[in-house]
């Protein structure tokens, strides 16, 4: 069959604000302003033009970027106005002929990667002391309203024109992709009948009625609005704990070596065997000394090896969800020496009250979660010279299977540490650890306390990995696994791990992508969105969409 | 365009053990036998067998109403003993050639009752002292071991031939659809590791190894098989509270008047209104006197107003589901005395310790989570004459939407009584007005001390209804609403009720409906399950699947 990524432009996940086409991002002591300024023509691909701030992949990669940069760049910011610099116009949500062009495949990761950027945001509020007011200075409809939603809180102008809307379903007959409809009853607390009204309301809600349905925080007349936003930013900035007198690190731009098969990091490697389906990521360890002082590690800036590895393996992922549509498995693999993963590790972790410190675990956090919401099937593979340690042993365990060697020629071990024990934890709230043992959690302890390597066979028993096989089966067992697995059908598997990965107490994350991403997949299949007569294909036509109603 | 309801033969949820073609129900004191033994050519349709005890819907109605008369019919039942009178085989799951031979709204609708008949499972265990013991007595796979999931135990028989397995991944590139993978990793706590190897075994896994996994709870040889199952049947008798010396009552058939469009119950009606796409659910308060001992409600039977009622209203929603897709509002109604209605509950509450009245209250709990579960629109009109009180204001509450009419000249009111406040909860363990009111837990407490009914101005201030128009404006209004909903993409709206209606935590169940059955229906409709070459139609032939390997 054919594949479903035709007309997929090449996407570079790498960019900066001097060459952003569709944000500005400006300073003013304790607030920066990052405002919306979408360029029509500059689209990932010229079969739409982006108007009314409306945006896609590209625009979505910019205001991540900018959210990266204020966390690592700029210390200083407390608060961010999320703005826009049309007239009448905040947003007006993902472009929906950019949504129209788009195969299925595209559509599902442009959500996803959405979803992303905007827990990244809550995540900057909650661990990182960065609060953002969305400051709507217009009319904020679909994707528009849910970045404002992802912010702490909403301000809106009260004029005759500017409302908050969700017109997805009564116009586009598909759901709010990105965390919509989770986050008005669970995050908002917007009771449910209204935000069933407010969620068939092609017009939206404005004024008074925006802030009874809780839907917006506040209202102010334009000729307060600017004044009322910077007060609300001020307040805000007043809860943060950011420091005061600190100078930002420099993210340069990654540059890695790509070849057709290969992209060559300076700590990660990812190799690319498309005829069997796998990729292989490889992430070394660090040589030589490392920083071990706040002040070293900021010398260090981006080239301090947790900091570096993790953008790398980032980058990496981000890569192969988005390039690599047919590579079902992803291995695994770690080379160097677990005593400098461990070094590196207990440097963070000591200094993690530091503002630098405790951005690169929240990085390191936020890169392993989006491992774990990556449809791929995961192994890691254990083999002698590996430095599955601390941290880098999260990898392991994100994966959905671990294989180790066990040669009793060759030294083979993985290490615990306390970076396995909160720092990190996946999208449930829990260590992956703790997700792994919820029916024995005193195994979570015992491991944690174990204090040295595990051998092969005592990683078995501790639970930690999958298979032990010796070196006579090792090769087959490992090759027949990725054989086997790569061969599946891949949207089974998609759902398949996607219901194992997260054992568990939910979250509005988890509920983000667990429950809504999977009904609007359903949906972004039915012919009654993207079918010949469907709403999202008629839309912008003068034809009307025409449904089969019969309700499933 | 075309419905998507071709080939679906008409059902019925009506049988009586005496005429079970695919289960016989033994009892021996207070472990009662039920065992599957499906007629192979008694499927609903004559287009497949159902070999191995394979299973359709007709086979589920009928262990659904088994478990329903194990509640009502006999409170000496204490343990179940689920098995099979096939030789080594216990079940393979749902029938194959029935899935691929199935709309995708059969698919959906078998995979949602065939989950509401498992969770039933579970709820009688945690709720009304009736424990089941899966006894698997040969190969259990796919829907035979998520139906031994459901059990409180299960008990493999250890020989060569008789293992668990969840094929559906390898074998059918579908998801075990009736909770399977949740229950395997958030009920039995399964390593997610060794859940994903063993969700891609066809060939399961059996003995020791079953047991380490913690697939199954113990193995014996076949010689020690029976004894040993009854053993653990009679240990988890133990555990129930269940009453020694009271006779059940019989649950008659409900026998309604059905025409073309409306189904006349006793207390309940059911029109159908086809061109306008909606059908209006009326329930009707008790009349006369009520009985009020535990003698009396045992004497009145299912003819006793609670069960009565809410066995109708079961019926109702079932049929809609299953008989009238493209229906999209239901409208609930209510008329007669609420003062009956709250006399009725009262008499509930007062006996609930009374295993009968447990029934009841747990019958009407599930009936209400089978209506917030139903994939249509629900809009409660409340009108003069209504009964919208206590636990029928429960029906309201499950509503998506509530309409009052705030006539001055004509009384109409809404009354909220203890079975509000508990008894009645969500599949996500809150009460409807917890939920409704997250963001104000205040108003919970508030409108339960209320105490007196509520008039349309004071029902919109207590935040328990979403709109009361004035008579002028009530027929309009509420007309305008209902088309406006009807006329919507039934899919958006599937998928926007199935995300706003369930704010709050997550339960094992919610994520079985929310997170499961989502991610299921996505796959149900993908070429690699479904088009020409997809593993589920090329199933059995001499062709293989072939897939499209774009991994989404």
């Amino acid at each position: 069959m054919a594949t479903s990524t035709s007309a997929s432009p090449a996407v570079s996940f790498d960019t900066h604000p001097d060459r952003y086409q569709h944000w500005k991002l400006a300073f003013d002591g304790p607030v920066a302003t990052l405002s919306m300024d979408v360029k029509e023509d500059a689209g990932l691909s010229p079969d739409y033009k982006l108007k009314l701030n409306s945006y896609d992949l590209g625009v979505d990669i910019e205001l991540a970027d900018a959210i990266q940069r204020l966390r690592f760049e700029h210390p200083e910011v407390r608060a961010v106005i999320v703005t826009s610099l049309k007239e009448r116009i905040f947003c007006a949500g993902a472009n929906i002929f950019m949504l129209r062009g788009s195969s299925h495949a595209w559509k599902v990761n442009f959500c996803k990667f959405t979803n992303e950027t905007r827990l990244g945001m809550e995540d900057a509020s909650e661990n990182s002391g960065i609060k953002f007011v969305a400051a709507l200075n217009g009319i904020c409809a679909g994707g528009g309203y849910e970045l404002a939603l992802a912010c702490d809180e909403i301000v809106l102008v009260d004029d005759s024109n500017s409302a908050v809307s969700l017109p997805e379903t009564p116009l586009l007959a598909v759901l709010p992709g990105t965390g919509g409809l989770t986050r008005l009853v669970d995050k908002r607390m917007v009771r449910r009948d209204l935000a069933d009204v407010f969620s068939t309301l092609v017009e939206g809600v404005k004024g008074k009625r925006a802030v009874e349905w809780r839907l917006v925080d506040a209202v102010y007349p334009a000729t307060r609005f600017k004044a009322a936003v910077r007060e609300h930013a001020q307040k805000l900035a007043g809860k943060s704990d950011r420091p005061a007198n600190e100078k930002g690190i420099v993210l340069n731009a990654l540059n890695p070596k790509v070849t057709d098969d290969a992209v060559e990091y300076s700590t990660v490697s990812l190799q690319i065997d498309r005829s069997r389906r796998v990729a292989t990521v490889t992430v070394r360890a660090p040589e030589g000394q490392l920083p071990n002082t706040p002040q070293a590690i900021h010398a260090a800036g981006d080239q301090f090896w947790p900091l570096r590895a993790f953008r790398e393996l980032d980058d990496a992922i981000l890569r192969l969800r988005q390039q690599e549509p047919e590579i079902g498995v992803i291995v695994f693999k770690t080379t160097g020496d677990p005593a400098k993963v461990l070094e590196a590790y207990r440097i963070l972790r000591e200094h993690r009250n530091h503002w630098l410190a405790r951005e690169i675990i929240n990085f390191m956090k936020r890169t392993l979660k989006r491992v774990d919401l990556t449809a791929r099937s995961l192994f890691a593979i254990i083999e002698p010279g590996n430095a599955f340690a601390g941290s880098l042993f999260e990898l392991a365990l994100a994966a959905d299977r671990q294989y180790m060697l066990d040669d009793p020629d060759q030294r083979n071990t993985v290490q615990l540490s306390e970076m396995n024990a909160g720092p990190l934890p996946m999208s449930n709230g829990l260590t992956r650890l703790k997700v792994r043992f919820l029916a024995e959690p005193s195994k979570v302890d015992d491991a944690l306390v174990h204090g040295k390597p595990f051998g092969p066979q005592e990683a078995m028993d501790a639970g930690l990995v999958s298979f032990a096989p010796d070196e006579l089966d090792w090769d087959d067992e490992v090759r027949l696994a990725i054989e086997g697995r790569a061969a599946f059908s891949p949207d089974a598997l998609t759902g398949m791990e996607a219901n194992l990965r997260f054992a568990g107490p939910e979250t509005m994350e988890t509920k983000i992508f667990g429950r809504l991403s999977a009904w609007q997949n359903w949906i972004f299949q039915r012919p009654n969105a993207v079918g010949p007569k469907g709403a999202l294909t008629t839309y912008g036509s003068n034809e009307r969409a025409e449904f089969d109603y019969g309700r499933t």
